[in-house]
């Protein structure tokens, strides 16, 4: 396999110097290839959905495999995408009073082992540090998996009294977590990038009503954003966070593959973290009676997007011609292409073509629309929508010798193909309408598409075959955890008997317990009357179960 | 030694419960305490500077010590800066074409090894991770240092042709170097925060032109937001970048202790590490003939900015009341304090002066000024002055009953103490430009101080005297690596005969040789007749020597 086959596609023929690099990643199953120019996608992203995911994620340049398994190369591409979450979020949560801090990375082994359920959650996937230079280290140190054991012996010291709550801080950084199953490009890699907030409150009910505002503004980052539907919810005893009390989340879910995936998670952990940790403050009722103060426990938050929301953006939108990016993050909004130029065109023609992508590029930019002109000589314009389509750019604006004597241009939507007319004079307003309309249009397909994928399964019999349909199956469901134990083998056992290249034998969990039950009369749970799907115990919720990341 | 006695002085008398934390940092010479309450700084900046500085950054909630000696937490009062550098120097590089990306952190040993001469400047200051969960890790993989050999396997892979130059990727990250001499809060750091570019070109003449062009930018940072002087130069021979062609660097100066800072480096590798990665492209000039093509070494840049440029403000600005802080870096900019308040004072009046700060805080807000209302009620005016004198912020703006009825407010800078009045209706027109005087008064007072701390020396006999009087030592200078040497030798040696509490037995390195050259003509280097001050061989430029950090 020739280093260059990954190479995007930016050099025209002839010019590329195939070279041999030892460092070069080595992608599964990628085609063969004898560093002939690669364009475009090769799979189908329902014929070969991990293929094309790998190609899309590489030959658009949003990602780079890396030498060391599990890690990857976030490149301008994608990560400007993160820097626009990072921007959005930052401003609602600044509203919320939550400060940005940076805590060490290295966790020492005494301080990981405080909270015991905790590090039994993350013990088999710590990266420990034991030397520095040739000296063996006393104490080894673990990588952050999360921050908990790093930030709540501080936590202690800075709470005193009701008056130092609540404490809320976040922080933007870099996590290990040494997984040995298969890693995948941003959904599961064994370093990456996330926000963590922690906090600490006086009282549960605060915390919980923190618990349920940070898990909005993930439901808007996914939504919003990044033009994904997701389902909020509660996760099962089984499914929360070690250590915590009751975990939040938004699930994702990807079409294509018919499996759920964790977007981002919001945990109240209770007291727990707090008696382990000593993080107490005086009771302020107690004082205002003039009886003896009496120190409580804080009660504690802590929520986390990473940087898998990039991943699962790309799989819901993308499609067999490559990236499809939601207006609101993509690097590059519109690209602005000349068109219809030959050897015909007079000079006056170009010019003038010159002068009108420069007058557009610049209102748009005003208006704070993320522009590019792509004016590459040596290009022609066909190779220039290959490049831009692959590449995801919402909006092509195509300018011609006879658009600008009509003052127009023509638009072209990444996401469906649709081209409309747009007015010179009136540009920045008209594409600004036009991104708002794809950015809902994803949106709207993508839900569309989602709701379609959700089965309401009330016997044990349709269970695996609405799985097999590439579904997730809402159940009225007991909500034991030996109850979701079985269900995981039980689906996983019958997946193997159907078993084809399309369905892997693999069984469903939990994703949550919804927040928004159904209200109709046919469904809604009957207390002693409706029974769980599985153990035929008494029902107490509608469960979300599916395959999953 | 208490674990309280760190605590930030937050809450009034009789509210503080003293609690045994096993995790609490011991800072060394700490007055002896007993939990109770510790408001402002007790050292004064010019008789122990080391416990000054450990008490300002602490006490100002700047920084907590870890657990992990020469590791530090960044609390949001130091991370804000940190925030506010990053912004502004993000909409610069962009201007320069360059973009933000993310590269793993962890360097797999033999990539690490590519380049002998730069893995020998880190070597004994690389953190191993040699562990994951309970398996030993077959290749050890290092906590980068800095990421020249984590990204220039992949700069080889991306660039081919000449089209593909110039590469201009940023990135801020955190990086790990186990140093084993004394730690110091934000100057020398196992863990530090920094943002890294690296740079590839065509050609060395757009290398050079960008090494200097982000110099500049780092002279800003300093010079406009952290009101910090710096000295633009050339790094010797000795001291440049392990494995680059030269280094430029701007240097800092901390007046208490007469010492030297290296503030931020500007490197350019030449072609040296491109041709150890195989960097390599086409050479259009080689193809426009229509011969054979060549390829050609890329030109490289590395350049990086770390937080230990806030440790610097801190030293430089900071005085005996505590934390001075730059107004353009300030978290909060202006407090708001309610004055004159008494038991005597009308509900009336109360109302008035409520309503009046809130109303200030607005206008201020609106124009982008970061203000902060400090209305808690158990607190008294005095105690809140001393509170946010400690924390540095620039301007107190203080609102009484008579200001109110007078349509204005008391105005008093932190750095100098002068009061003045602003007028409400203009409140905000009067801050802004009153913060403007802040900014351009600290860095006029930085700047005098340190030019007043230049010595000239043209004879050895001064050498070690002018660095006993806090000084930097501008040299005639041979600018050869024995002669270097023989200086920090002799210094120290010389140093030693001196010795009291005041002067370290440190000796003198070079820290730059600086662009602007005297051009006196009593100063002017004259070839074959100026001689080397200290080894008497020709001088070819003045070079700065002093005592560092």
């Amino acid at each position: 396999m020739s280093a260059t086959q990954d190479k995007p596609a930016a050099a025209p023929k002839g010019q590329k110097t195939p070279k041999p690099n030892k460092m070069a990643p080595k992608p599964k199953n990628e085609a063969a290839s004898t560093g002939a120019i690669q364009i475009g996608i090769e799979y189908k992203k329902n014929e070969d959905f991990s293929n094309w995911y790998q190609q899309v994620v590489t030959r658009s340049e949003m990602l780079e495999y890396y030498d060391v398994s599990g890690c990857y190369i976030f490149r301008p591409w994608s990560y400007r995408i993160w820097q626009e979450i990072q921007k959005w979020f930052d401003s609602q949560i600044e509203e919320l009073g939550v400060e940005n801090s940076y805590f060490p990375m290295f966790v020492p082994k005494k301080a990981l082992e405080t909270e015991k359920e905790h590090v039994e959650g993350f013990a088999a996937e710590v990266a420990w540090v034991t030397k520095a230079g040739n000296t063996d280290m006393e104490e080894h140190l673990a990588v952050r998996p999360t921050s908990e054991t790093v930030m709540y012996p501080y936590f202690a010291k800075w709470i005193r009294s009701h008056r130092d709550l609540p404490l809320k801080l976040n922080q933007w950084c870099n996590v290990v977590r040494w997984e040995f199953s298969n890693p995948q490009p941003f959904l599961r890699t064994r370093e990456f990038l996330w926000q963590e907030g922690h906090t600490a409150h006086a009282t549960k009910a605060e915390a919980d009503e923190e618990v349920t505002a940070i898990l909005e503004l993930y439901r808007r980052v996914y939504e919003e954003l990044l033009a994904v539907p997701v389902i909020k919810g509660v996760k099962s005893e089984k499914e929360k966070f070690a250590g915590g009390l009751y975990t939040t989340t938004v699930e994702g879910f990807i079409p294509t593959t018919g499996r759920g995936i964790q977007a981002a998670t919001s945990h109240c952990l209770g007291q727990n973290f707090a008696k382990m940790f000593n993080i107490s403050f005086e009771d302020p009722n107690a004082i205002a009676e003039g009886g003896e103060s009496k120190p409580l426990h804080a009660w504690q938050n802590s929520w986390g997007l990473t940087t898998r929301s990039i991943g699962v953006a790309i799989m819901v939108h993308g499609d067999d011609k490559g990236l499809v990016l939601p207006p609101r993050v993509a690097t590059v909004q519109v690209v602005i292409i000349p068109c219809g130029i030959n050897k015909n065109t007079s000079d006056e023609d170009r010019a003038a073509i010159d002068r009108t992508m420069d007058e557009t590029f610049k209102a748009l930019k005003k208006a704070g629309i993320r522009a590019k002109v792509d004016d590459r000589p040596t290009y022609s314009a066909g190779y220039k929508f290959n490049h831009w389509e692959l590449r995801g750019v919402p909006l092509r604006v195509e300018i011609g010798p006879k658009d600008v004597k009509a003052g127009q241009a023509v638009a072209a939507r990444r996401d469906n193909g649709e081209k409309s007319t747009v007015h010179l004079a009136s540009i920045a307003d008209d594409i600004s309408k036009l991104l708002d309309t794809v950015q809902a249009g994803m949106f709207a397909k993508a839900k569309a598409e989602r709701d379609a994928s959700l089965a309401y399964v009330t016997k044990w019999e349709d269970f695996v075959p609405e799985l097999n349909k590439k579904k997730l199956c809402l159940i009225p469901w007991c909500e034991g955890e030996a109850c979701e134990t079985e269900i995981k083998a039980r689906s996983k056992a019958q997946s193997a008997e159907v078993l084809d290249d399309k369905a892997p034998s693999m069984g469903a969990k939990s994703l949550c317990i919804p927040f928004d039950q159904p209200q109709d009369e046919d469904k809604k749970i009957k207390a002693g009357e409706t029974k769980c799907v599985n153990c035929g115990k008494d029902a107490k919720r509608w469960a979300l179960f599916g395959r999953s990341y």
